[in-house]
């Protein structure tokens, strides 16, 4: 599978860019179906274009669910998304290798713009079919082509006007457990192939917009300027400065400025602030902060999403911590669709991989073969648990 | 012939983008030849694609040359350059309808690529044919979608072995007057239409390539990073006060991040620094502590271009002052392809024409009928007393 995978949006340097309902995201999403298919899976498309692959009838059962994203950040990983993707399809093989009889029906998931490298909004799939995201403010959303996601989705052959909360979809998952490559460097330290989750830290996006005044770089004094570079230079210091001083992080990775001459004062910039940490008055801190500092030079501040810290299902955190005895704990500074999920009251808990450069959304991400296969392991002992006897994971 | 002009090139907000070799500029120079051939001007087009046009044989006798240039910054105003070229027209037409004979040809020039919002050097057209840009390095420039100059040649139907300096094309041009809109407050403060060059500050243009470390803004700790962001940022405030404290200007008004996703932090980030100053110390002063400060964060400064004070013909203004004598003499921070053909010896002078907003490469420049008829005005006075005795601006 993963050979498949490999070429879809990668880069010259090795990097991919898979984004959101562009023709990359098509491709990955005919290669999930062609899995399911072969598999002799049952596909249905939720109303947001999450894709899931059911054995058995989650209408009559809740079923168990795993999976994660086939979608990337700008040169972006391999296994970010895509291996919590392959690994359910091969825990899926080994169960059915071993004979095994689900009490519960399984589904595999793929989540649509997880990442939200085009559209802005991580999560948006699962955001949006429990209702985190409302359906008028996704559609709304732009590329920076200028493309609403609307005009995207028609694109992809998709009715925009179906988009919205899918309570019927989400009634089918009893449990969702999501595989991902661990992002950070903990498994390193601890020396361990592999993690279960224990809490997403809270974390969210900001758009900062800085208004300047254009005019020409060389005949316009310093003091009759309205710079909008100023402005944003000055606050990506100031994020730095406030997440240093509140024990969080902060990131501006994204601008925008305009017109974007080098003869030419920018006359608009933008700057988007990602802010995340263990602890969530430190983080809404640190944003004030920048807000203050934004707001000196004018600039217009905007919350495009925001995540409380997500605690993973406690009985069902138990019941993994059963199955997998050795595997330590973590806490993560990533967003993921399984955070989602568990803000909307489904049983939900994490299997990260280790990731032995620590780098993620990067060329540079990687896994070991042997951590992979560690991984399949411990989400094949772990659907075994939850589909095969039902002790744990099950709705209330 | 504005109302030509107009529509070439004008987004929906009113400013311009007309890039060096786009199809806006090949609709420009189109509207050139049309205008030469309406005229009975014999059009020729020199080794860097400049374009001229003449009334009378400069191979006999070397002529006196207006005009400007055609391209705009990104969305630029509807003056910069074009006003040139309009008025050298609408004066040749004045200078028949008065009968006039010229003692020496007349040319009329559209500059290519005068902005270098393309390809990043300004002046590309007269520096090419100078000599002042070799036809090597201008051929490898490469525009942000990563095509280079030659393929843009290429594409627009010329041949790239072609560029280089052009000597016969410039032994032709016995003298060169640029009418130009003003790009700063100098003309609304002495209440006055029309100015005279003295000189062009010394201006340059610096690359900025800050190094980073591609990873997760989530789950990368503060101290593990390599944020390329960090460094530009610092790097932009740097240059705004070491040109406060040196009396220039400073400005980085195009940036460059990679990968540029909201969650990733930058790997790469560039930043262009144009500096500029009625004093070359100061300017060069300016550089040397903006690149100290990007040297601190391990940033590669590339010296993309740099122009020396630019005195105008000494002998040439004593006659264009002769001929008007009310017009007030003004230096002036933006480069001109006049700047260029001074450097390289050919007798030359500006005209600035008064813009009452003071606002340049932006949809906001402007200049009243009024003053655009006594920019024409000059221009026909000034052509006459050069092409007409002869006593001023012929080449020793």
């Amino acid at each position: 599978m993963w050979r498949d995978l490999a070429p879809v949006g990668r880069g010259s340097d090795g990097g991919y860019r898979r984004f959101a309902w562009t023709r990359e995201d098509h491709t990955l999403r005919e290669w999930f179906a062609g899995e399911a298919a072969a598999r002799g899976l049952d596909l249905t498309t939720d109303r947001a274009g999450n894709q899931w692959a059911w054995w058995g009838d989650p209408d009559t059962t809740p079923g168990v669910v795993t999976g994660s994203h086939l979608d990337s950040v700008p040169d972006g990983g391999a296994y970010d998304g895509p291996l919590g993707v392959v690994s359910a399809f091969v825990a899926l093989d080994r169960l059915r290798a071993r004979g095994f009889v689900p009490r519960r029906p399984l589904g595999i998931v793929n989540f649509a713009d997880e990442e939200g490298a085009r559209f802005g909004v991580a999560c948006a799939g699962s955001r949006v079919i429990t209702g985190a995201l409302a359906p008028d403010r996704a559609l709304g959303l732009r590329d920076n082509d200028g493309l609403s996601l609307a005009e995207a989705l028609r694109a992809a052959g998709r009715d925009p006007e179906l988009l919205g909360p899918d309570p019927v979809t989400l009634r089918r998952v009893g449990a969702f457990v999501e595989l991902h490559i661990e992002q950070g460097r903990g498994l390193i330290d601890l020396d361990q192939p592999v993690a279960l989750g224990t809490d997403i830290w809270p974390h969210g996006r900001w758009r900062l917009d800085f208004p300047g005044e254009a005019n020409h770089a060389g005949t316009t004094r310093l003091a009759d300027r309205r710079d909008a570079m100023i402005g944003l230079a000055s606050t990506v210091l100031a994020a730095r400065s406030a997440a240093t001083r509140h024990g969080c992080v902060a990131t501006v990775g994204k601008t925008m400025i305009i017109p974007g001459g080098v003869n030419a004062i920018p006359s608009a910039a933008t700057g988007w602030l990602d802010a995340r940490g263990a602890d969530e008055t430190a983080v809404r801190r640190t944003v004030r902060e920048v807000t203050e500092a934004a707001a000196d030079w004018g600039a217009l501040v905007t919350e495009e999403s925001w995540t409380a810290t997500t605690r993973f299902d406690v009985g069902l955190l138990a019941g993994l911590r059963r199955v997998l005895p050795a595997a330590p704990l973590l806490g993560t500074g990533a967003g993921h669709d399984a955070g989602i999920l568990a803000a909307a009251g489904t049983p939900t808990g994490m299997i990260f991989v280790r990731n032995p450069t620590g780098v993620s959304h990067s060329p540079a991400e990687h896994a070991e073969r042997d951590d992979c296969l560690a991984g399949v392991e411990a989400l094949t002992a772990v659907l075994t648990e939850l589909a095969g006897t039902g002790s744990t994971g099950e709705r209330p």
